[in-house]
């Protein structure tokens, strides 16, 4: 078991979201999907209100080319986002409320795809709408429980439950309370996971 | 041919430079290897004038749990040094001063061993001299030549080069410019440099 925190905002989180379950899968290792908000952790921990990769335009020329690259690895659509970071609350509160269902992983990446494959604005409901319907969900049920209390309560407690685990950044791999941090940490994340499960 | 810069006080470069040359003479890659001061570029760059991993304590947290990892996975001994992070100028010089030297690799993992294998202190002369020792170089003149004006110019002129290539932190693999950062990056910047070569 390995549980899979990601934000919908974030670069990486793209790149681990489409190989988690092929490569988990190969592993025979199950995965929990745990989205997360990284802002009020940011803005806890660093007294940020913006992306770190904006905030040292070093790390974040970095980070674009090694986007690129990456994609380029593993054979992922990429198209540099017009925004960054964008707003994912909703986003994460749709992945939410899909959380257990079947189809949940496809509509996870599609909207990971909206944001960093197509530049779509993932904060606007029609763009999650879209994403849903490619992901073979439908959207009206979706996005009316995505906004429901329980909802944005399961949010809050996965953030919550994010800080506790002393996350800092994503994405992040979690086998049994042993933080990976970065997509380039997922095979030894998936070993950890084989040894101990 | 793959450029390999490391600062003599970063745990992750400890891991990089135990592993590079194994893994680049595998795959037929060459090395060179790039000391320099992270330093100046923290000052320059974030305004700090100590580790991140000091400035932000849960990042700092996830390293010492993840180099006590990394090293188990990888062989390599390790304990956590008393002191973080250690002064490690002269430690580069003294690496600049090897350059091109046979002995060179052996004694820039000594040195890194001394640092994180054996808690030592690396601004000590009587300690480098020791790690010069166990690589099998005569110290004397190697830490003569270590405060010569030419090798702290090369040092600054190294610093000066990392600098330009827009590094950030360490270790890094530089491929015809193109940059890898983090330990974790080394599989895809030999993959990238056979690819090239």
């Amino acid at each position: 078991m390995l549980d899979f925190w990601f934000e919908f905002a974030s670069t990486y989180s793209y790149v681990a979201a489409m190989r988690i379950e092929r490569e988990c899968a190969r592993a025979g290792v199950d995965v929990r999907w745990r989205p997360f908000l990284l802002g009020p952790l940011f803005a806890e921990q660093l007294g940020l209100h913006d992306s770190p990769f904006n905030a040292n335009p070093l790390r974040g020329r970095y980070m674009w080319r090694d986007l690129e690259r990456l994609c380029e690895k593993h054979g992922l659509d990429w198209r540099k986002p017009s925004v960054f970071p964008r707003h994912s609350v909703l986003a994460a509160r749709v992945a939410c409320a899909l959380s257990g269902k079947e189809r949940g992983p496809d509509a996870v990446r599609e909207i990971f795809r909206a944001n960093f494959a197509l530049d779509e604005d993932i904060s606007d409901p029609r763009v999650l709408a879209a994403a849903l319907r490619r992901a073979g969900v439908e959207p009206g049920p979706v996005l009316e429980r995505a906004v429901s209390p329980e909802v944005k309560q399961q949010l809050r407690a996965y953030t919550d439950e994010a800080r506790a685990l002393g996350i800092f950044g994503a994405p992040n791999f979690v086998v049994r309370g042993d933080l990976f941090f970065g997509q380039d940490r997922l095979a030894d994340a998936i070993e950890s996971a084989t040894l101990r499960d």
